[in-house]
């Protein structure tokens, strides 16, 4: 994709002549090319990297980021559980810990996976920075250049970089109502987080512990912020991959282990899903009712029944990735379909959030997309002199019904109906 | 080496019968070793994180751990500062952050390289999750199989699992008076740590940013706890590093950035890490007086200008890690030379760390390993019916006085003499 404006500084600084900098060889990146190893060499900017320094703007309404709406959580709750990690244990806090994990964080990880039908032990968990940190231990630990991942299509973004930079080669499949059969990666951020519809079983609790290795993460129901999340996995596994974490970052942060021990010791964490989920159904069903305002007939979406994203499709003839450049023009932001395929597929997808983004700001961001759409198939209808273009699917499938992510009929009421990128579980 | 008692769980779990799980086929360690990539068959438990876990134990008194004296921060100081942070930034502090680090935390980073005669701009710094992940970023980026690494004898012990997963062919180098000649990666974490002599100036300042990757971290002057660290190098290098660590764990913690920035906009950090030398000069000054003390004569040891560690050598007919087995027994612990060296030497080294460790800690500790070492020589003396066993370098060389980490003579009182594991300054 391109992206003019990149104001991230290190990024286009060889580029900016008004920066003064000492060292002006080190601008050049032909210099340092052949240092480079093989696997940094296919590496690129990731769309999301680029539209997350665009997005940072200020005038700009973002429906592109993933991002939970850290703004419920209030911020006196916050002072005060860290005044008491602050006073009981400020030199735990402040100290390298296992790379494993502090036990007390285990804890609630094993109450968020019992919530979700998981019995685990400690001795089942690792302690991650994060949920992507799983993503890259998992490939670090099990990929080779050239071995082959199956992903459902699209998957997650973020995992794009981390495929390319482990050189392996990512076959996407897309889903049916069966689903696709199953031993790698489950990575299920977003399992508590449940508008409508019975909670589905996880692969992990299926699988019975022999070949899944589940992905969790506080991100979704507590904070990003603190960049903790797990993983759980057959021992041999687990140990394989203890040794990746260890090289990678020693441990992940106490202080931040701390706080988890601390809120779910002195708060109702499943009622403040509750309250999250409350939120976030409300901001889904203002996106679809917007969507249905605003979106031309030929578009058609998802309407996930967990998660943070809904799914757009445009007619073929619009590349979403070009549409986002006329988007960012309007103070408007959306991550580009193609972001989630690794084969070029997803041209005129656009992946839309709706949990990081207030009530107003959904409807407005919409009918500003919505707007350019519309140019986009006027034009198109010019050129060609066709009233209707031939996009079959979307005759009479507007708003709120059922649409597709992934190139297929999908009825988004069943309740076994869910887009899992990656394995990513939305509902 | 070999450690008898390991009690993490989920390395040992597979042959503790007591342990009932439901996956019993997951402890079959041989059922997925084919499923790991090469560079993962390469990766074995390392000394350093088996011995973690045994000196966890509370009856052990450890001198293996690079652990700074957290105990030294206030923990009032602590709760206030994160009262702050909660009151005026709850929802960034929980929320994602730009994977190059909050600008808020460029700036103390920028103070602390000053302080050391080095001038960058935010946009020459990525904030990483503890130095550790600049040592993993810098060999993904850099390091194909088979790429020869120069490292200095000994090197730092955590590095050594990153290098062997990224498949790199490691050459140790023994330093002399002039070092050796040093365009690859400059580990800083003990820069502001100098007990005495004159600072010496860094080789990032002295290249002027055209090939040393420089790499910083709080863990030794704040926390290790918060696990920020940073790194700077050449633009084109920078944004490399930058696309490896969105794709490792997306941001370091902004909880922990923000931290920092409290920290330096509301406290003198200058003085706390004037405080910090003050304790770890003293604690260096009686480590070398129980060695004086409880040595034997055929023992020499290093007296650093700086860094948190004492090397000592035996007699080439004791093997350090056998030795630790048998200060384990003694309830002391020390990290045995080997785990600093990929090529088998440092036999017969120990590393002794003397931040972590109390006053009188310090001196039972070393105590009770000056015992173990003396069986170990009479042992030895009584069986070869010698003496005084050759090893000509030990003689007269006792007590604070010059030493070596590396099997050479040096003079530890000139101001340029240090031991510089990777590139790890001491002083």
């Amino acid at each position: 994709m391109t992206i003019d404006e990149t104001p991230r500084g290190h990024a286009s600084g060889g580029e900016t002549p008004g920066m003064a900098k000492p060292r002006s060889g080190a601008r050049d990146l032909e210099r340092y090319a052949g240092l480079f190893a093989r696997r940094t060499q296919v590496m690129k900017s990731s769309a999301m990297r680029d539209l997350m320094a665009v997005t940072a703007r200020p005038e700009v309404i973002s429906l592109a980021g993933g991002l939970p709406d850290t703004s419920t959580f209030p911020a006196e709750d916050f002072a005060s559980l860290m005044t008491r990690v602050g006073v009981d244990d400020a030199a735990r806090a402040l100290q390298y810990g296992p790379t494993e994990g502090l036990n007390e964080v285990k804890d609630p990880i094993a109450q968020v996976m019992a919530a979700e039908g998981m019995e685990v032990e400690p001795e089942d968990l690792l302690v991650t920075t994060g949920g992507q940190q799983v993503i890259d231990l998992v490939c670090k630990t099990l990929i080779d250049p050239g071995d082959v991942i199956i992903a459902e299509a699209p998957t997650y973004p973020g995992a794009v970089p981390v495929f390319v930079s482990y050189q392996a080669d990512v076959v996407q499949i897309e889903m049916d109502q069966d689903g696709m059969r199953i031993d790698v990666l489950e990575d299920n951020p977003y399992g508590m987080l449940r508008y409508e519809g019975e909670p589905l079983p996880t692969l992990f609790s299926l699988d019975g512990g022999e070949f899944v290795i589940y992905l969790g993460t506080f991100s979704k129901i507590l904070s990003p912020g603190i960049r903790i999340g797990w993983t759980s996995a057959p021992r041999p596994v687990l140990d394989k991959l203890n040794l990746g974490k260890g090289a990678a970052d020693l441990c992940s942060s106490p202080l931040s282990q701390l706080f988890v021990r601390q809120y779910f010791a002195d708060r109702d964490w499943l009622a403040y899903v509750r309250e999250l989920t409350g939120v976030y159904r409300r901001r889904r069903d203002i996106m679809l009712e917007a969507l249905a305002e605003h979106f031309p007939r030929e578009a058609t979406w998802t309407r996930p029944q967990g998660g943070l994203f809904i799914w757009a499709r445009m007619p073929d003839y619009i590349d979403t990735t070009d549409l986002l450049a006329r988007a960012l023009r309007e103070h408007v932001a959306f991550v580009p379909g193609r972001a989630a395929y690794l084969d070029g597929r997803g041209g005129s997808e656009m992946r839309l959030n709706f949990s990081g983004v207030g009530d107003d700001d959904i409807r407005e961001g919409i009918r500003r997309i919505g707007e350019v759409i519309r140019e986009q198939v006027g034009l198109y209808e010019t050129l060609t002199g066709k009233a209707r273009p031939g996009h079959s699917r979307a005759a009479g499938d507007r708003g709120g019904q059922a649409a597709q992510a992934g190139a297929r009929q999908r009825d988004p009421d069943a309740p076994d109906a869910r887009v899992l990128p990656l394995h990513r579980r939305t509902g």
